[in-house]
Formats: structure tokens, C-alpha cells, sequence
């Protein structure tokens, strides 16, 4: 007999959770069309190569890689072989394993762009709902197969995009009724200038890692990191003098000015902060010039969208502008700028802060009760009747008692019990109970859908 | 530079593909829970015991296998090594692959009512609308991902839920405009009595797999079959007589009532035909006793749906009764019935027949041109007012020539231009042209909403 369980780290969605994730991804999907962006979707297999390499080292082992079929097919057996001893030594061999699961949907979307780069009606705005897998080590809040909800546009260097992307930002969490998040932004150009003040370009990979892990790990450990690294004393200091900047946005990017007033690119960066400010007036944005986001593509704006204050959870989205999309597939100058939402974060928050509308549970109108062989066809086509014009509803199939189709009914937070016997029937009537109350009254069959419409 | 391809038998869905993908799920999910299914969604990965031994020796071999991680660890390499020799000698073993991706919704259904048996509400209506992956060669029509659609009832033997999926496929295959179609019904009821009258019990799923390819295969080699499968001369006879019965619905019941009158299973299955078929006035049913299907776990009412006469196309849709889901789960006792849509099918005959609504891929109303720095934040702010009154558009992020800004509106189907340049603005007018027509006309900037409603 079958082992009965779920692989670790996946997960079943029943019908509330299914029901409660729908209203969050619509929510999204429609604040994205609003927007003019388009739906792709990419399989979840990619060729081995397309993804291997682009996700660091431990990325790469994260990765879930598909056996190929047949191998021990007598004339695969020595392909096979080679294709094992490979994947031992650590090497990846398309003889064992051709194909692997999607990591994220922005590499399978570089790889979609660069292979319709021809027949792409650039800028190219596209959104992307779908599910990726990592072999990450399951703990709570983190799985195995997770949603992912992407906006982009590619081929477009205008900040007019990035002053959408955080109305969009906007849009979706205030829909959602998450009015207290915080939108941080910030500008890679001006860490690139922070890097330039303490030394040169080599030090800006090191210095936004450290920068990144400020939250986790504290101001003494950043700077112990940057020493690491090579910087001066002095460069430490005057990090950590950049880092310490606080007040309100007009005020911090004052201070950033000052300090970083000989580096053009700092005062590119804070113009571009100015703009996309200037043009989102609704969004609830903090300047945080201690935003770095770990991925190194970043060249120009980024985001980092937070949950209102009191509930502890990381980030619920981020994103920023790249130079360079499909450079590693061949293709180069497709810059671009993109949002993502972490949807299973979402879902947490808007659970603990109780924010899910009560109403999604709610889709079944109706049951109406089976009270015998006699009325069983008047019932089920009195609700093929309800369905027909548009109220879900069910038919309780077969003769039980009463008490078992009331509790099916509560179970299945059904609001009312429709129950028609014979006398019913001959009469043209209903007892219909909302089962909240357990209030009871008697209608003409005619009024039940004007009924349903209106309770 | 990695080979930028997709993997065989994977496709990209594009925006208008996947926009007319989800006007047919949208149309069935719709369907599914105006009848009281709720959603269920399982992982795309399965513990690879749960799925191996239940599709035939076929089967397994089309299930795509995870590799799992780490293999190449020193800790590892002895499993690794164990796991991959077994592999090679055909056995499944878990030190190699753990973990499958799922080959369908039934298996993966299965597993989750044996899992959670103790908290379902039964009678247990589902539906499901997931991707599945199988290994098969792919050709036209034959991807290895593919979307099934799936809705059963579990724990219920009432026949009720056999008319309702019957007005399921109706009111589905109606609101897709596929009015021609015909649902096609048996009951394995009666090709079980068919088995004995010729001779036995054990001539059913040789008579049954022998039936099921009459389409493909025509009578003369159905009876080859049967006489290699040890059939007589006489009992060959009988079947022949049995498949060539023509008629209506009711002289065809009339026909296999006097063949088969001797047995009680056959006279049983007739009549659970006839209580469908007057419960299900609406549905376009055809009684055909040369319906089959080929699943061995069908025990009742077998479904067929064919497109509509003129399309070549083989089912789009069936489905049936089983009385054991979990038994390989070891829980016995929950008998149910489902059926299933074929969304790719589905998609080629909407296509075929044009019958996919304009409508669908104009959902971007208007794009406002970008005419210059001066009236940028001016027409910004204009989009962001259309889409706070549900009207999806674009603003066009920078400045290109008029013309480039047309061909991007056309390609995107997005039906009006708004023209905004300085003049415009100070007068609070703007310009809006028709691009299908040309037409061009000024309107006061607070009349677009409406105009745009309106149009």
C-alpha cells in the first residue's frame, strides 16, 4: 500500500485557502491589466542550461532537476552512465538530466524575450502569476513550491515606469485594505556613488551585501563586514555616517546630497528619487537609504514594500530597474524595471490582521434539502433553476436525516436550508432557514431566487 | 551563453493565448461552482510512490521523476550510487527520486481525501484546474504539460450527482457556444452483463478494451480481437449484434432490454440511463452502447463529450462513476463520480469555429500618447484617473515619433489613441481617434471616462 503523505515542504490548498489566495491574486491581476500589463505564462520546465548559472552557487543547488526518461532503456544505458558519473563530480550532464523545475519567473521571462525578441511589441509590459519550486530546507513561512506574481516592463529607460510601478504598489495593497504599508525605495546609482567616496567600483558588490544585511545583523557587524572587505577606517566611518542619515524623505535626501555632493551619479540617483516621489503622491513611500536588495542586476531604482507596523514579517514585495535583462541568453540592451509581490506573505498578513472579506467563503447560496424520493426531481430542478440564473447552490443528493444535511450545510458555510416536502410541493411553497439565527419563514417557490438575490 | 530554446513539448503562452485560455476556465470554474464544487489544488510534486503502479506499466514510465538534491555530497554519494544502480534495473528507488511530478488530478485527489478522510464534509464536491506532466512523444495536439479540469463527488451513490454533471457539461459546453456538441452515455453496468452473456467475468475488460477502440480500429479487427482474447464464434456474434444497435435513445435502450433481458445487471444499467435522461432534459445525450472507456475503475455511468459534427477532434470531455477511489490508499468505501474537460481540445475547436469573443483581447480601452516633457505629468495624472474608474490604458513612457506610438497601440489591439499636446492641455480638451476607423475627434479631458465607458 502507498505511503499516504505529502512530499516535504508542498502543500494541499482546500477550498478556503484556494478561495482566500483568488482574492489576492485577482486583486493583483486586475490592478496589473488596469495598468496595461499582459499575462505570459512559461512552463514549469526549463532546459537545464537556461537556469543553471544564474542564481549563484547556492542557487544552483537549489534548483530541481528532472531525470530523463528511458535511461535505463538498453540504448541509453551507457549515456546514462557518463551522464551519472558527471552529476557526481558535480557537473551537470544533459544525458541524465536535460530539463529542471523554474526557480524564479524572471529568468524563463529573459529567455521568452530573447527568444521572440523579433515579434515583441517592446516596451514590453508583462505580468507573470505562477508557481516556482526550490529545494530550500522547509520552516514556516518558506516551501518548496511557492506562487510568484511578477510585473515588468522591458526595453523602456523612461521613470515613468517606475512612477506606475508604485501606484501599482499602491493600488493592490490599499485594494487589499493593507493601508499602512510602507513602499522603501531607493537608488542603486547612489550606492554606486557610496562605493566610488570609498574607494572605487570594486567595492560596490561588497558594500551593498553588507548594507543588505543591516536589519539582520546590525550596524557593528556591517561595519565588521566592510573592514573585512578592505575598506579604510575612515571608509567605514563614512559608511557608516551615510547609513545613520535619518528625518523625513526631504530631509534624508538633503543629507545624502551633502555628503555625496562631488559624485555625479549620487546626484543623478537623488533626481530619479525626486521624479518617481513627484509622480506617486498617493503611494505611502519612505526614502531608505539603507535599501540595497541583495541581487546584483539592480542598476537604478529599487523598491521594498513593507506590511503595516505591529505585524513581523519580512518584505511582502520589491523589485527595481536592471540594465540588462537577457544579456546571459545573447540579446543586449533590453533594460527594463520590475515589481513582484511575495503572495504567501500577503496571505499571512492579511490573515493575521484579519483583512480576508468574510463574503469569499460565503459562494454557496443555498442547500436544498432532500426530503424524500416524491419532491426529489421538483428540488433538483428547482435548483437547476437558482443556477441558471446565476446563485450557486446544491442539491443534497440522497436521503439522510435532516440533522446530517444541516451540519454538511454549516460545514460547507452554507447560509440557508431550503426545505420542501410533499405538502410543499403541492402548494408551491418553501420553509427556508438562515442558519446563522436559525430564523425560519415559508415563501412561494416563485420568490426564492428574488429571495437569494436580495438575503 | 546558454542555448536559448524551450524543452519539447513546453509552450509559452502568450497574452492573447492566455486570455483565451482563461475565458475557458473561467467559463467552467464558473459552471463547477454555481453547482457547489468548491476548489481544491494539490503540488505539482507527489512523493513518487504515491503515483507509480497506478497508470499501468505505461504509464510509469511517462512520469517525470525528480532528482534529488545534494546527490553529489560525500554523505550522500553511497545512497546516490545505491539508488542509481536500482534505477537502472527498472526499480523505483527512493535515494534517487523521491519525488514525481504529478501525471493527473485523480491520483493526487485520491491521496488527499485518504489524508484528510477525518475532516472532509462529505458528500465531497471538488473541482480542479492544474497542469500535469507526462513523458509522452509529443505531437500535434500532445503536449507534456497540459491543463486538466476535473470536478468529482465522493461518498454519494445517489444518481442525482450523475445528472448534475450531465447538466455540467451542458451548461459549460452552451455558455462556450459549442451548442453542437454531444454527450455520449453508457453504463459499464451493462457492458459488464454483455461480458456474461458471453461467457463470464473475466471476458469484461477484454471485451471492454476491444469496444473502446472501435472508433480507431472499425468491427472486423474489434472481433479479431475479441476471438483472440477467447471468444467464440458465437459469443463474437453476440457482441457484434450488441455494438451494431442503431436507433434513437429509446429504440436503442428497447433493442439492449430484449438482448440482454436475461441479465439483471444490464436491466439495472438501463435504468439508471433512463434517470439521467429525464433529469437532464436540457443536455444534448446521446445513449451510445459502443462507449467504453478505457479506465478500468469505471463501474456506472460512463461520459463522452465530442465536439460539435464537422470538427475533427476526438472527446473533449468525459468522465464516470467509480466505486473505489482510495482503496489504493487503503481506505476503502468512498465510491464517487467526476468528469473532466479537455481545455487544449477545447481551445483548438473555439479556435477552429471562431467562436473565441472579440472581446477578450481588447481589454487595454486607451493609449495616451507621450507628446513631449511639457505635457507628461499632465497626461500621467490622466492615466491614473482612468484607471481609478476601472478603465485599463497605457501612458507611453517617452518620447518617440507619433507613428511608432500607433503601430505600439495596434499591436496591443488597445482601440483609442488620446492625443494630449501643449494647446490641449491649456484648453483641457483632447484629441481621441478611433483606430479602427481613423475617426478623430476633440472632447473636454472630463468627459474620457465616460466616453471611454461609452465606446
Amino acid at each position: 500500500m502507498s505511503k499516504v503523505s505529502l512530499p516535504q515542504g508542498m502543500r494541499d490548498f482546500d477550498a478556503e485557502t484556494v478561495q482566500k489566495r483568488n482574492y489576492i491574486l485577482t486583486t493583483i491581476r486586475k490592478v496589473f491589466e488596469l495598468n496595461g500589463y499582459q499575462p505570459l505564462e512559461t512552463p514549469a520546465m526549463e532546459n537545464l542550461d537556461t537556469l543553471m548559472g544564474k542564481y549563484g552557487d547556492e542557487g544552483d543547488k537549489l534548483i530541481f532537476k528532472i531525470l530523463n526518461n528511458g535511461l535505463n532503456d538498453p540504448k541509453n544505458i551507457e549515456k546514462a552512465n557518463t551522464g551519472f558519473a558527471a552529476m557526481m563530480e558535480g557537473k551537470n550532464n544533459a544525458s541524465l538530466t536535460e530539463r529542471a523545475l523554474k526557480y524564479d519567473l524572471t529568468i524563463p521571462f529573459a529567455r521568452h524575450v530573447a527568444m521572440n525578441r523579433g515579434t515583441i511589441n517592446f516596451p514590453f509590459k508583462r505580468y507573470q502569476v505562477q508557481p516556482v519550486w526550490r529545494a530550500d530546507r522547509p520552516q514556516k513561512g518558506r516551501y518548496r513550491e511557492f506562487t510568484q506574481c511578477d510585473a515588468d516592463v522591458v526595453g523602456s529607460k523612461s521613470l515613468w515606469n517606475e512612477a506606475e510601478l508604485a501606484g501599482i504598489y499602491h493600488n493592490v495593497f490599499s485594494g487589499l485594505g493593507l493601508n499602512g504599508y510602507v513602499l522603501s525605495i531607493n537608488n542603486r546609482k547612489i550606492l554606486s556613488a557610496l562605493a566610488e567616496a570609498c574607494g572605487g567600483a570594486n567595492f560596490f558588490i561588497p558594500i551593498t551585501i553588507a548594507i543588505d544585511k543591516l536589519d539582520k545583523i546590525g550596524i557593528e557587524k556591517v561595519q565588521e563586514a566592510l573592514v573585512a572587505a578592505g575598506l579604510s577606517a575612515d571608509q567605514t566611518d563614512f559608511v557608516t555616517k551615510y547609513l545613520q542619515i535619518s528625518g523625513n524623505n526631504a530631509e534624508k535626501m538633503q543629507l545624502v546630497q551633502e555628503l555625496l555632493k562631488d559624485f555625479p551619479e549620487a546626484i543623478k540617483g537623488l533626481e530619479e528619487l525626486k521624479f518617481v516621489l513627484h509622480n506617486s503622491h498617493e503611494a505611502n513611500i519612505e526614502v531608505d537609504f539603507t535599501l540595497a536588495r541583495g541581487l546584483n542586476y539592480y542598476t537604478g531604482i529599487i523598491f521594498e514594500a513593507k506590511a503595516p507596523a505591529g505585524v513581523k514579517m519580512g518584505s511582502i514585495g520589491g523589485g527595481g530597474r536592471y540594465d540588462d535583462l537577457t544579456g546571459l541568453f545573447g540579446v543586449p540592451d533590453v533594460p527594463g524595471v520590475g515589481i513582484s509581490f511575495g503572495v504567501d506573505r500577503i496571505y499571512d498578513v492579511l490573515e493575521e490582521l484579519q483583512l480576508f472579506p468574510a463574503s469569499i467563503e460565503q459562494n454557496i447560496k443555498a442547500l436544498i434539502f432532500y426530503m424524500g424520493e416524491a419532491s426529489a426531481e421538483y428540488c433538483f430542478k428547482l435548483v437547476q433553476k437558482l443556477r441558471a440564473n446565476n446563485i450557486s447552490c446544491e442539491f443534497y443528493p440522497e436521503q439522510v436525516k435532516m440533522d446530517k444535511q444541516f451540519k454538511y450545510a454549516d460545514k460547507k458555510n452554507i447560509p440557508f436550508a431550503v426545505i420542501i416536502g410533499e405538502k410543499e410541493m403541492e402548494t408551491n411553497t418553501l420553509n427556508i432557514k438562515k442558519l446563522s439565527t436559525g430564523e425560519q419563514q415559508t415563501i412561494e417557490t416563485k420568490d426564492l431566487v428574488d429571495f437569494l438575490d436580495k438575503n
